[in-house]
């Protein structure tokens, strides 16, 4: 393996690896991993504190450095991602708080989930372990970096972060306070966190599914389609967010209307906002009057099908794409169904699988919307916006899947695990249990895990 | 969507899908997916014991079929391959004691797996659920076939199967009696259980992750590699299985003896027998010639390090080449190292994480050797031939998974699973639980899930 002399573009926390080529800090990152994975909670919590204690001390420069970012693309970027770019002393004060909530999460490694004798003298135990190198791409919010980190050191997992040029000064900022916390916590291996910052390395990155066990890609559609189209390393993520909240015959009028305008409203980029309200035509004419005044009075846009423009006079006539769309802003799909079959229908054919909701009385068409619509979330009776790690109380939130293997929904510590089997024996062979008239027979019995 | 007039070559067990195109037949496992994924448990256990009272019927014409496949291949195939397809008596009891064991084993759809109070009225259950459409492709073994239906079924998902060609006769000879059971079983779905006899039908089949949600493939490294290449449904399984035994400078000789000619010959060609020993430097001397004179009685070729073949005056000398191959055969690689470190970072390095074992009387390396081995199943003191479902005592096996994310070593039922959120309100808004003065608090109360 060379050391590659090609000028770094790369922040390693541990300066000693910035010079290094990509699969060398990579190894390293995966080297790291064995020595995190055996890290025990004291000396984690012990990080944790002390990140805590250096984000406050940082503060300032922290700011500085994302005035920085926030002047260099004063003009360049959407009003929505410079939101997110910009840091202040309440999202310090928010981070700082939520590194202590991590130190108050019980510590997830090691745990024994099953013990079961074998046989005499044979015992297979399983048990919960880190996943290894996590690599986290993400854009604009640099506060993405210190939330993270701290479930990375929690876990005992190692990490390795690219994150957006318009946050360049942040996210180096915030390194250089995790090169502090090396020095104050000499027992991290070195190479535990790092910071990328070009998208070759993110596409060169892709071919070390030796390396790196996890890609958590956070942004754009395109961007977490594209990483899922090109790497062999296991991806957990979500591509789209298409929402729906379905109001039923018996839906109260009013708990529907507040129900669909949180869900759209609260925070229309999520990718847990409403994109598509399906209404059972019996309140249609009810219902459908009710939200166009409100939809006016918020700045809405609809687009709905022929039925419910009949109540919706403002509203544009919906195609099929729009059933396929996320707008991720104040655009609502509206469309009529006869049947509770039918909405569930429509949201297992165009939705993302992701968060759906019915606002009904009725419960055994609440018990079948919640058992038949195959999405990672699944709600009577609330916001779409629930859909959130914190809201969750997971303590934080490394991002919400929609894959069905590994974690779904929205993850915490839980979904930067993995387990192991542990078989101990006295000199066990198989040969004993094999062949015609075996020697010995399993037990199979399961025994306490305290 | 076309229904397609190109002949098919695949069986759908109700014959009326026999002249789908490949994507409606995909669809149609999808819809039957959530028909299977309601069935109540009675049904399923209902269907299982059909399915094995059939089986028992059926066992001449099964028994004929595979004659003609065994007549077909008696000239092509490998002896082992040609001792794996073959079916007889003994094989088909086993598989009927096999579905009894699956109506045995608790149904593990709808498990309630952690239930929070987030506020008042406002309760999130975490429920386990199926996964979908699994596609199995597999070889030789026809056996597989009603092995893996009977834990679709008693998991609630739905299967699409692709056998070899060599176990053509066999394999429609199940499918007919799948058909039987679906005559005598009206509740399964149409589509439940399919099965693909061209591999143009895998490769399109690999561009449909909309209707499939895991592939399984169970057959020669190339063939997984290449699914895991080509396509952006999850792969569970395993590509290599490099198993290592090392022999710890504690290890009594005649234990270290058993738990290595066990795995390594028990069944040679299985993925977790050994390929690469690795014995301290300390025990050298004594237990490799001792090695030596067994591996000449049962004729196991030995390659070899400089420094081992000291005293393995047979050994080939063994090349790095030799700690990457899994042989499958009756081959042995041997090395000596000088300590535990040593050996850890060997199997760290050259392995492929599926199964490796250390023999050795000292707590203080045993436990390290188990933590810092970062493989699906790490052993103390037992063969590495224990790797395997039957023996874990899941009552059957989908296969062995080297991946992390989702199922890891041995796959039973919990791999064909997955889980969602299920979240009921009154109502329930996000907006009031944000801003600077939210109206609510979040509580994040856990409770029973009994």
């Amino acid at each position: 393996m060379t050391s590659s002399s090609i000028p770094s573009a790369s922040i390693a926390a541990s300066s000693s690896l910035a010079s290094l080529s990509l699969p060398e800090k990579l190894r390293q990152g995966k080297q790291a991993f064995y020595a995190m994975s055996a890290l025990p909670t004291a000396q984690k919590n012990q990080a944790l504190e002390t990140f805590a204690r250096l984000l406050k001390e940082h503060r300032d420069r922290l700011l500085e450095a994302n005035q920085r970012d926030l002047q260099e693309n004063a003009t360049g970027l959407a009003p929505s991602l410079y939101q997110r770019l910009k840091l202040d002393e309440t999202k310090i004060q928010t981070l700082i708080q939520g590194l202590q909530d991590v130190v108050a999460l019980p510590d997830p490694v090691g745990a024994i989930l099953r013990r079961t004798q074998l046989d005499e003298g044979l015992v297979l135990e399983k048990q919960r372990v880190p996943l290894g190198l996590v690599a986290i791409i993400f854009e604009s919010r640099p506060d993405v970096l210190p939330q993270i980190l701290s479930l990375i050191l929690k876990s005992g997992n190692t990490v390795i972060f690219k994150g957006g040029s318009e946050a360049a000064h942040s996210n180096r900022a915030f390194m250089q306070v995790v090169s502090s916390l090396e020095e104050a916590c000499p027992f991290l291996p070195k190479g535990w966190a790092q910071l990328l910052e070009t998208r070759a390395d993110v596409q060169e990155l892709l071919n070390y599914p030796e390396f790196v066990d996890l890609v958590i890609p956070r942004g754009s559609n395109a961007l977490v389609q594209q990483i899922m189209a090109t790497t062999r390393i296991p991806v957990l993520g979500h591509a789209d967010g298409i929402c729906h909240v379905y109001v039923d015959a018996s839906a109260p009028v009013e708990m529907a209307l507040s129900v669909v305008l949180d869900s759209k409203t609260q925070y229309p980029s999520a990718c847990n906002a409403l994109e598509t309200l399906l209404v059972h035509t019996s309140l249609g004419p009810v219902f459908l009057p009710v939200l166009a005044e409100k939809a006016l009075e918020l700045g809405i846009t609809l687009k709905a099908d022929a039925l419910s423009r009949k109540f919706l006079p403002a509203a544009e006539a919906a195609t099929e794409l729009d059933w396929k769309t996320e707008y991720g802003d104040l655009i609502l799909a509206v469309k009529q169904v006869d049947s509770l079959a039918e909405a569930i229908s429509h949201i297992n054919t165009y939705g993302s699988h992701h968060t759906d909701a019915i606002v009904s009385l009725t419960p055994e068409h609440q018990q079948r919307f919640q058992t038949e619509v195959d999405s990672a979330n699944v709600y009577v009776n609330a916001s779409t916006r629930f859909a959130d790690g914190f809201r969750y109380g997971f303590g934080a939130e490394i991002g919400i899947s929609t894959s069905k293997t590994h974690a779904r929904g929205p993850v915490g510590l839980e979904g930067l695990m993995s387990y192991k089997y542990r078989l101990v024996g006295q000199g066990h062979v198989v040969s004993d249990y094999s062949g015609a008239t075996p020697k010995a027979q399993f037990q199979h019995k399961n025994l306490s895990v305290e």
